[in-house]
Order: structure tokens, then sequence, then C-alpha cells
């Protein structure tokens, strides 16, 4: 398996967005991964719009040495559930709030996937969480990547404690 | 183009649906459609289970002299979406409700589309206006087939008007 | 049947809506068809301020060479239904956001039509996808407008693949 | 104006329903009226199947001497929204509980009426007070029934009181 | 009965509100009835701070010669419904958007009353409305408001065919 | 104040509910407080029917002993908060499931309150739960209420870790 | 048990919330309390983040001193139910509205209890009515703040009686 | 790392769920690990009945060679969040739909959650899915699973191939 030191610079985790408007929400995805040391790719591709792309990307991305697909879109929010029926990789969904809405259809067309194809959902707008999720799942083989994970979570509990308010 | 006489067999109308459990709410489509002398052809195609068969239905529709596309999916319904994505055709969705979220789920994937994809949905469970929808669009060719839209649409406002309550 | 040829100026889709107010969201819908060519003309009908200029819209449309209706409108969305129970050309609906419940009014008012009476319904403030169902519809009978929908097909395509995020 | 007394026959209230299956939750309209001796007339008007009959009821309502008319309807409910477009009369709208959105659609396409044209919209399935509303808009000009409304009241107000749990 | 000549200055509708908050919202109600020449007042009256005075002026309405109240709230809105408790009057309930749920509380608040007490229910927001459904039930015995009535109509259908967009 | 023990037979909670079909799920709330020994006493007040009994029920609780009051009601539930108008005490508000919207509107209708007035609302349904909190707040001033309540947690902790699935 | 006369600063009411972004809502709570005399305390616990420091909050609240805990919390809002799983004091849950859903995620996260662990509920954003609820829970043996409490209600209802709209 | 050949009887994946009466749609989870050779454990731990057993289970699970951790829960759904504090493993949430709600606010409590602690959510009672998710995510390093995940999917294919409708 690919290893996850910081030299190395093979991404792990593959993430797709529908639409360059959902770039906003999901480069909190890349962010988070990539404070913890996670190489990740990052590409536009649409379920609707790039439908061979998409599946052609889905269908590459184990023997590439990815490990973990993260897709985002909004709306009728397909593509996570079509990456999801051609990859053998966990796939996370991020239902991303676009259009009148505000992300409750998003978060139904991403989440409500019929047996066997399982999308990892996450809050509307949840990016940040889907790169957490991905490292989590990373982590199992990848001791180090646990110990930054365990360093984030101490840091984000001394954050709290030392707020004032 | 192909002609709609009633003789003629070559479907013009192609049902899908996503599921077996789909089939009690789809056949209204089909029934209305032969009930007009439309000929149509139902599949089972899943967006997540049979990806590629689903989408090489969609991509050579057009060739086999289909007009009208029709996709019935509950939950994250994504088939009339991932239809529309490879079919120059009209494609008509129909939401069906199924699962916990009584088939909100479902029309909220299937109607909230992204521009360039449009799927026409017809109401929740409403397998019935799919198949006029679609005989309506046909029927813009084919003037028979108007006419005898124009007998069901007497008949059917000549039964609420002898309703007695 | 009315050809669509770029320099036959009779519309071949009536745009309708409730309000002045819908006209921000339902001018995609003229420009989506005007970018491909189709000829189209674009009126204010609303269908409880104006019920008898609106059915009398409907009623005549076909006979005035009219292939498709297009109808917006917010809240209680009855725009569509009614267009729709006196034409027997295809009717697309487009909920339009307005009001306190953000178009979630209008999708259901829309696309909840009961058996008999379909109206194609696309996303909550989905004029766009609205012109092109239209378009679509059209195009199974003008080879040529199908050639410049592949045309725009492929540059959304394009668009998708050459942007960086 | 046409008086209420008990012995006269010529109903006041006209009650509209979409469709015979409506039937059951709207008898409870008529029956309260019934209980207040306010006459009705019940009949099956579709907004969609019989549009014409629908407005020809409601634009001759008034002339025929009717004061108040009540129209249920199911999921994209635009009975009482057409039947308010075309008579002076206040118009009350009955949501009714049918397909998969269990009345929640009826409610918003009942209620959320465009300016200058209110539906005065009571509860899902609320059949029986849109026949207490009807008779208390009747009541403004008859004490007796005024008075018969009271006595009602009260009888509702001692059978909590007697009520032991 | 008290006549509603335009020089007739005793109020035949109440208009209450549960809070200042909600001025902006109902001043359309007054502003429609005074357009259409009805006489009416205006009060804060909340059903939980003042409820003993929302309670007192409902009952006594009557007997100060109005005809009509008119009650508009924001979120659990109880006023309009703890108003219809104690008059033999009609009672229109506006619910207000106001706070989390932008009006969808008021509204269910408002509309979904029990067997016995109605309470008509008009648009989120729709203040107008409750104008004008107040309007046409004092029109039933005042045929020179209902020619108002029809005027303001007409006026509305005008503006709308004089729309270009 | 008024002591709680297990003799002592003063309703130190009043049980409210707004309709006798309340019944089976409130009685949740009377057998919860009775397993626990604390005194109450059950009541159909409705807000609508008879407003009068349930202001005059609130406005004299506090001097007669009781020190929590429960009040559950359906659909547009106004209950809860008609009696916490009236009282100092505090007021828990059961949102009962009951017609078309399955308990939503009487959540929101329950929950939603203005500042000023507030309603301690539990699940739809929750009866077992006001009554919990009931006892709860009462414990606050009975030590052996308090350690029966403790041992009611413990009896439920036990209960699940002696669950075999 | 404790006092709650103005000079003892011992607080009665413990407030937490889960980020320091639900300070502005939450400080209504404290800023109620403190215009009624009630001592209060507020720290920023979440029950993701900080799960050992909340559980440890709850588990010696009681025997500190504290009488009511108060919890805000926004999206999947635990914060609440975890504390009430913990103490025997009445727990008072305040849905704060952030994200996507505008705040319907943490009303029912914060409403839904199972059987056992009330957590009473006040609107979304209701910090002001968090206030009022814990002192109404505390004036049941403090009559000095029940007399309070009892200025502020006649305070509400003058200042609604001298609105003029 | 603790390898899963289908001798290995040490459980690799956690399953718990809130109340026995989740265990009708939690055991899918187990059933759908047993098909795929993967070993479970299945216990029932409550975040409020026994949050203490929940917080342990959830603190050990790594070192007790667990790799992911599933948790099933209805209405106010705390269970998977706060075991997902916890631990370092990846955590599955199922919403379960019991109570009035249908699963709607089990939904929100469990895929709403705040940036840090993530919890991967699968469609409302898809256990089943669950299974599918951990299975996916344990292969990643255990590539005979990932064929027999595999030989399942194709299974899925071929069995909607054969349907005949």
């Amino acid at each position: 398996m690919t290893t996850n030191s910081p030299d190395n610079k093979k991404p792990l985790v593959g993430i797709l967005m529908g639409s360059p408007s959902d770039a906003e929400i999901m480069k909190k995805a890349s962010a988070t991964l990539e404070s913890l040391g996670v190489e990740c790719e990052v590409l536009v591709r649409s379920a609707h719009r790039t439908p061979d792309e998409a599946v052609e990307y889905a269908r590459t991305a184990k023997e590439r040495g990815l490990q973990v697909l993260i897709a985002g879109a909004g709306m009728a929010a397909h593509l996570a559930g079509v990456v999801a029926a051609y990859t053998p990789l966990p796939v996370i969904g991020v239902p991303v709030a676009s259009g009148a809405l505000g992300g409750q259809d998003a978060l139904y067309a991403t989440v409500q996937m019929p047996p066997g194809t399982p999308v990892a959902t996450v809050a509307i707008n949840g990016a940040q969480n889907a790169g957490y999720l991905a490292a989590k799942i990373i982590a199992l083989s990848d001791e180090a990547l646990a110990e930054r994970l365990e360093a984030a979570r101490q840091e984000r509990r001394q954050k709290v404690l030392n707020t004032v308010v």
C-alpha cells in the first residue's frame, strides 16, 4: 500500500466537486487534509456535464493509489452516488447548500442511497469533516497520521477550554 | 421519424425503473401509454447497481428510435439524472415513494437538476402522468395520437361530471 | 409542422409568468431558447388576476403553432396547472422562489398534479432548464436543433474540464 | 338578501371537491352546515379535468344566491384558487391529505395565494371547520344562525367539561 | 347592521397583532381595507403578554359593531386561535414570518385549528389578502363595497395585461 | 411548601390535555409521576372549547399548591402557551401527534413561544418525559424524590446493560 | 437550599454552550437571569470537542449548588442531551440556528429525547426564555424571585398596552 | 494490524444501538458484514441511559482491535456523535426511523455534526449500507475482502439484469 509519509506526494484522497461554484466549500476538505499531512487531489467533475470523466475517475481511482474519494455537489447531488457505483473505495459525500432549498435537496440526494452503494455523508457544507473522516480512514493503517489526528483533537479541545465568553 | 401507427410495434418510449420494487408504481406509466396506443418498453436499470447498462441504454436510445425516456426511482433517485446526462431525448422523472421519507427525497433528487440537464419531473408516484406527458410530446408529430389524447381528456371530464356525491 | 429554421420568426415556445416579479428568473428560459435558435414569446398571464386571458392563451396555443408552453409562478403556483388543463401541448412548469417558503410551496403546487394533467416540472428557479427541456422536445422533429443542443452540451462539458480549482 | 330560515331550501353555501375521493373528508363540511340549518349544495368539479364547469360554477355563484363557496382538493390543490379568481364571494379552501406528502402539498397550494385572490384556508382535512367558518360568515346577517352557532359552541364546551379521563 | 358608507367612521374590521414587530406586515391589511373604504381599527394585543386584553377585545367585538377580526402573529402564533375561541365573528389569521423557521411555525399554529374553532388562514405574511378577504365577507351585505372590490379586481387584471416583460 | 411525602394526596402536578383523544398519550405522564410517588391530577381543558376553564385552572394553580403544569395538545397546540400566559409555575408542553402533519404542527405551536412566556417542550408524544421533567423540578426541594429518580435512572441503565440482541 | 438573595454570588444556574459562536444567542439567557437577580455562570463546553469536561460539569453540578442547567448548541445539538444524561437537575435546551438548516436540525436534536432523559426545550434561539424558565423553576422555592418575575410580566404587559401602531 | 481472514474471530467492527427496539433495523448491518466474512460484535449502549458504558466502549475500541464503529439510534440520535467524540476510529451513523418524525430527526441529529467530529452517515434505516461501508473501509488493507465485495457487487448487478418486470 502507498505509504503516507509527508514527503510522499502521491495523493491518497481524491476530492471531486460537481461545479466550480462548490469550490469555496470544498476547499475546506483539502485544507483539512493538508493540515494533517495527507496528500489529495482536487478536480471538478460533474455527474451530468462530464459523466464519462467522472465515471473514468472513479473506475481508476483505486489502481492509481487513491484510498478515499470525497464528492461534493449541490441540489440533486448525484456525484457521490455515481462515483460510489464505480469504485470499491469508500466514498464520502458532502451535500453543498446552493439554490432555493438550502442544501436539504443535496442532503437527501447524497445520503438516501439504496442498499449496496453507500455514501458516507457528512453535514451540509461539512467539507471540513469530509477531510477529517478521510484522514480517520487512512489512519487505520498509518499510525503517524493517527497521532497527528489525536494532536488536532487535543488542539480543538484546548481551544474550547481556553474560550472565555 | 418512426411513425406511431397502432400496428407499429417498435417502442417510442423507454421506461426504466431503478428497482423491481418500483414496478407496481411504474406499470401505471406503461398502462397509460398502452391505453393511448403508444408502444413502450420497460426495463429495470439501476443507476448504482447497473450503471454501465443504464448509461448504455440512454446513450443508444435515440438511434434505436425511442423518442422519450421515463425513469422512476426512489430515495436518492439518481436514475433520471444519469439517463438525462447521456441522451438528447427528453427524460421524464418519476419520484417513487419508498423508505422513511415518503418520496420527498426522491422528489428533490429528481427535480432539482442543475442547468443543462433537465428532468421533466411529475408528482411523487405520478407514473400515470409520466405516460400522459410522454404521449403529449409524441403527439406533437402524431395527430392521431393527439386525437386519442383529446378523447381521453373528454372521458376524464365526463366521468367527473357524471359523479354524484 | 412549423419548421424551426433560424430565419423563421414564428414562435414555437410560449413562456408565461404569473407576475412581473417572476421576470428576472423567467428570462433565463427565453435566453436559453434564443441561444439555441428557438423562437419564443414571453407574456405575463396570472392564473388569478387574468384567468380568462391565461385560459384563452392556452386554449389557442396549438392552433397558433406553438409546440411547448413554459409557465413560471411562485407561492401557490397554479399557472402551469391551469394552462395544462386547456392545451394538448406539453407544459413545463417552473416553480419560482418567492415569499416566505423559498419556493417549496411553488414546487409542490407545480409538480403534484393529479392524473391526466401532467406538468413537466423543473427545479425551483430552474428556468434555464425549462428552456433546454423545451428545446429537447422540439428537437425530436428538428435535427438541426438537436445538433445545436449537442454542441451546447459539448461546450458545457469542455467548460467543466477546463476548470482549475 | 336570501333569508336563511330552516324552510328555505335555496342553498347558501356551495361545496366543491376536486375528486370523488375527496368526498369522505368533504362530507363533514355539509354535515356541519346541515346540523346548523344552513342549506348547501355539493358537487365534484375539478380544476384540471372540468375547468370550464368549475369556472362557470364560480362565475355564476353569486347571482344564484350563494354566499360562500367551499373548495376541497388534494395534492397540487388549485381548485379553491381557481374558484376564487372568478367569484366575488368569500372562498374557503380545504387542503385534503392524499398522496405521498400527506396534505402538505395541498396546504401550500391552497393557502399561499398571491395578493388580490384570498382563499380562507382551514386545516388539512378540516372540512368540519370549513362548515363552521361558512356559517359564521352567513351568521353576520342571520341572528338565528348566530344563536344556533352559539348553542353548538356551548355544547362543545359542555362535552369537554363532562369528560373524565 | 352598521352601514359601511365612506363617511361612517365606526370600524367594521378589528386588526390585532401579537407584537409591534408585526406592524410592518400587518399595515398591509389596514391599507387594503382603507383603499376599499372599509373602516378598521388596529391594536397590538398579545395572546401571551396581554391575554386578558386580547380575550376582552374578542369577547366584546361583535357588540361593538365589528364584523370581522384579523389577527397576525409569528412563531407559535396563538393569537388568532385565542381570539376565535371568544368571538362568534369570522376570524382571519395571518401567519407572520419571524424567527428561524420563516413563518412555517406560524402557518401551522394558525391554520391547524381543531374542529369548532376555525381560523380563516391566508398566506404567510399575506396581510393584504386578509384585508381583501375581510372586505369580501363584509361585501355580502354591502353592494357598494362589492362594486369597489370588483373595480379593484379589474385594476389588478389590467395592470397585468399592460405589463411588458 | 407542600411536602411530597407518599401519603400526601394533594397533587403537585396538574396535567391538562386539549382533547379526550390525547388521553392515550398523556396517561404516560401521570403513570410516570405515580411510579415516582408524585401526586398529580388530570383534566381535559381545551384552549379553544373551554378557554375560560383553562385560564381559570392556570390562574389558580399556584395558590392551590400545584408546582408544575403539564399541557398536551395536538395540531395548532395552543394549550400550553395559553396556560403559561396565566401562571407563574413552570409549564411543560407535550406536542401530541394527531392529524395529517404527524405532530410537526403541534411541536412548532408548543415550542416556538415568544420571549417572556416559556413552555418547556418535550418530544412529540413525549408525555413520559414530561412526567420525568416535572419530577426533576419538584425534586429540587424533595430529596426523597431525587433518590427515587436516581433509582429509576439506575433501573433504566441496568435494563439496557442486561439486553442481549 | 442555597438562597437566592441578590448579594449571594453562588450561581444557581449553569449556562453551557457548545461553541463560542453560540455566545451571541446564549448571552440573552444570562442577561435575563441577571435582570431577575438570579446568579448564573457561563461556560463553553462542547459535547464533541470537550466531552469529558462537559460530563464532569454535569456530574458535579448538583453538589456545587446549581439548580438548573441551560445548554445551547447548534446543528446536531447533542450538548443538552449529554448533560441531561449525567445530572439529576432539570436541563433546559436551546436549539441554536446555525448552518444550512436554520436551527431545524438543532431543534430536533434537542427536543426529541427518548424516555427517561428529558430536555426542557425552548424555541430556536430562545435563550431569553431559557432564562425565564430557569427562573420560574427556581422561584418555586424563592418567593422574592417569584415577585420579580411577576413584576417583569406586568412590565411586558404594560409595554404591549402602551404600543401605538 | 489484525488480519481479517475468515477463521479470525476477533471482531473488526463494533455495532452499537441506542435501544433494543433498533435491533430489527440494525441486524441488517451485522448480517451484511457476516455475509462478507467480516467479524463484528453487537451491543445495546444508550447515549442517555448508559452514557458511561457507551463512552468506555468507544474509548477502548481501537486498542481492542476494532477498526470501524457503527452506531444506530432514533429520534434525537446522539449515540454516533457521542461515540465519535471518544474514538479515533471512523464512526458510521445509522439514523433509525422511530417516533412521530419518521427518522428525519435522527437523520439531522446524526449527520449535522460540527467540524472535527465526523459521523459517516448512511440513509435512514440504512443499516445494510453501514455494513457495506464498514467493509469497504476495512477492505483498504484486506484484498480478499475487496474481492468478496466485488463479487457481491457483481451479484447485485446480475440480479437487476435478470429481473423481468
